[in-house]
């Protein structure tokens, strides 16, 4: 159970069979950085290639193609007192033919985090970057948002020998968007790649449901997990387990088979860990089944189907 | 501000222009009964056709198409000790070669209700109605699941003097499905024909997001509302609002059009009512939007968009 | 087998459960006229509701919910020389960044219609009607495009008593829009009404595959069909039938659910008319289905599946 | 304008930025064998991994990142006396509970290809290769059906340096399974990574419209095809031309969104390349466009947006 502290000096923006800086024995936690979105470090220096660069992979000795790598977020903390974010909702998250017409030309914002009040607030006009337009003030430069640290991209290695862009998201999990990712979270991801090949990076300190404006208040963070593993052990999608719930994603457009794909996921989990019977795991998410939306706005969408754990433990027992 | 009491003894199977057997004044209170979705009272017997049938329709004096149409739900209790559930997820919510052998053929469940204790509980096999095949015992037999009564069905007249199936949902409303519509909803509806003409039906006792079975528990209800009207005042989908939200609905297929539609009205709502303008609109829900799954079973799927009024206060004062 | 002459005084701009001002034996033929989109006759008079107006409906003697009514359009001409159609793409039929900006206001366009010659050609700027912005000169004035006259909507009564806007369509068929609907065409549709009550209108003299701009060159038509019954015989979805192809229609958003109840449709075709196993209509579509693209505009796309006749009956013999 | 024989000794089962094994100059030509879908050659000997195997990729000297890769498919036959194709339709094509029984376990069909007849025959069951189930006899045994020789993967190296799966396509083309890929074809691709990198495989004999049961009676094929170089030409979708069309591929899930891509595309390329407004171009494909169903099996759908070059000619001149 060795502990690592790893300072990248490369980052990825694909997803892929990438050489390992680190491989760790199941069990050992690791402290990495994360730079922001366009590759923005604690600094403000740009330090990678914009397009969520991620920071490892990590390698998990003697996890094959066929096992199941389990990752939980220890601690997950913003490393930067500002952020920046869209100003706009995106064109396909909108009526057809709901083009807005804008006040300004400001079609990134710039936010101050502070993290001891845990909150967020847009910079004043008069702060705007150079080289980017000024916003006219608005009511929203008055309010201080509730900060909600989240981690934009988890991943494994794809199958195949695939390098896939970190734009996107399957069933190796990837830039799925869904502000459930939080500190405390355990996460389980197919293995298809020997060693899984773990990546994280894309930060984000305040997203809505769905990533509507494609950003999250994009941070460079610290991030702390513990990887381990299951042996011969087969899942399909990325599943995700908190105090509260068990839960699947889905990663596909459209959102209807990402739900399809997240549910499915659930009942196989049912049945394969709980000992449900087909008939058991349709009643029993018929009546308590929760569903969010992961993000809408990424080229695959993620739907999280979700089942409280109390009512779970209250069916199986223990 | 006169309250009314009404006993229907005629049920509707489209939502429609048809005759309002009732037309109160705007601010008048309605106490009406409602059937299960295939027409059963409280007594268990049919008195209705299947599919949903509604009580009313109920006019409103003065309500004119393009007025708004508020209905608050007073209370919402259900009638009867026990309801009807689907055993089995929807074809369409699972992966499209997810086609799940059961252990028994009982596709029909029944559920005891206890009001005083707020749970329900799957019927004992051995008390399987005469004519419905007898269920395997499962372990989710021997489980209390919690009350959440809600009404599957609350719509008003559609546009263009049409008839529609209660089966389905659009900018009138509808069978939504949704497992928010409870005890306390303010509801706002575009109306379309003269008196606006709302419809109610199809209650649930325990409905998972989306009504992934079809179903929700079935259950006869008594449900009072408000009737109320906001002259010349236009809106285009279903608007709701709770203690700590406003929401919209979008009813369309696929769930991403569902989302874009509930999206747009969300903005529309900030513009014209709070006075955002749209760059503070988009601004707000990229950051704090919230998504939740009405349905995904019925011919138009739901999606709600919610924003919290908390925040939104923080925004515009007051 | 006898022949009317029926000119409408009435339209409706729902497909409904409508009084039938005509009804006919099986195998009888009707002519009649039918109006423009936006209601216009062939004198350019506005006699109806905009909003695809129907002739009819025409009810057969003896059709019961569970039959087919067959219609054969036996012959569709265009009555008046000139049509309108949109000047631009829909929205949903572009990128959802893909705002164009237009060179000119004329969001309408009009085309004169030269029967003999079988064109269209758009009007001069210099036409344009009072009332509508004068258009840029562009190139397109200079070509004369071929006429392809089709029929924009053939439907029965939908099932359940419904009333459904006459801008959609559904298992009753309705506005396709598909610009296969032609001359000589039989057409199939379930019965849902007594009598089917048959809907005809909103006539086309050329539209692109799916009605990308929402119109199809809009005129009034005589249409001439026969109707005509298959007693105890259930189908779905509209089929089709010319001299090359049998073909089916899936009514539905979005385009994949379209596909697919159109293919399901086509494979309960063979089997329950040709004769044909689930093996072999598998079998045989997988080599040589052919698909058309229908309307993507509407509120429920088309969707047509087809396949070959000749090739059908080398496998069924005959 | 040299000519190249190629015969590959390995395969790649990504598009990716592989390296080349062959380099070209713009105006060569190159003739190559590629193996069926499950890597088996002329001899039916499995000489690469399943899932669509590549041959190349190749390069051309000089392709930049912004240019255009223009391939012309000069010679495309069939090398072998035999295919394969799965034997039934894709759940996904199905109605949601359309789940068919078969008559038979044979998930496979084996065909027999008469080059000189132009026509594919299935194999008695007589015939059914070792470890494989017999086929139940059937009327399709007695069919000859006709040979449409297709190419089904044509791609350049992906952008991004991403390596993704044979399975699917995007805007680097890929595994777009549209049966009008055919000897004959021009295709324009965007260029992402230096060379260009065009990879192709996955012969068909016989495809219905869409590959709806996932195969194209699989065959290995010798291809010869023309690489050319369009510098300083950016397009965003694969383009095709062929004697009496132009037309744009949109690659993507729900059919919608890759209609919405294949129609942007095509205005786009009527403004930039033929001159026309934007006006003139929505004009003209609202009357004239044309749509093909590529393929709705793979992960990405493949939607064919298409114009009449000799009306383009009419409006342009020349």
């Amino acid at each position: 159970m060795a502990h690592h502290e790893f300072e990248p000096t490369t980052y990825h923006n694909t997803f892929g069979w990438h050489e390992p800086p680190l491989t760790v024995q199941p069990g050992d936690s690791v402290r990495t950085s994360t730079v922001d979105a366009r590759g923005g470090d604690r600094h403000g220096n740009t330090v990678a290639n914009r397009g969520n660069p991620q920071s490892g992979p990590f390698a998990v000795a003697g996890a094959e193609p066929g096992d199941t790598l389990v990752v939980t977020l220890d601690r997950v903390r913003i490393t930067r007192s500002w952020g920046f974010s869209s100003s706009a909702l995106a064109a396909n998250v909108l009526e057809f033919d709901d083009v807005p017409p804008f006040e300004d030309e400001a079609d990134r914002s710039f936010w101050d985090i502070d993290l001891e009040a845990g909150t967020i607030r847009l910079q004043p006009p008069e702060r705007a970057p150079a080289g980017e337009p000024t916003p006219a003030r608005n009511r929203i430069h008055d309010v201080a948002l509730p900060l909600r640290t989240m981690v934009g991209c988890v991943a494994v290695a794809p199958p195949g020998r695939q390098h896939i862009s970190t734009a996107t998201s399957g069933p190796f999990g990837g830039n799925m968007d869904y502000n459930g990712v939080v500190e405390g979270l355990r996460m389980y991801f197919p293995v298809f790649a020997p060693g899984g090949l773990f990546h994280t990076g894309d930060g984000h300190a305040l997203q809505g449901d769905g990533e509507m404006d494609g950003t999250g208040v994009e941070v460079p963070m610290d991030v702390t997990f513990t990887l381990d593993l299951i042996k011969d052990k087969t899942i399909e999608w990325p599943r995700f387990e908190n105090d509260t719930h068990i839960m699947t994603a889905g990663n596909l457009r459209p959102l209807d088979q990402a739900v399809q794909h997240a549910t499915s996921e659930m009942v196989r989990w049912l049945e394969a860990d709980y000992g449900l019977t087909t008939r058991e795991a349709h009643l029993l998410l018929g009546r308590m089944v929760e569903y969010d939306l992961g993000n809408m706005f990424d080229p695959a969408y993620t739907m999280i189907c979700k089942l409280r754990k109390d009512v779970l433990r209250e069916v199986v027992g223990g």
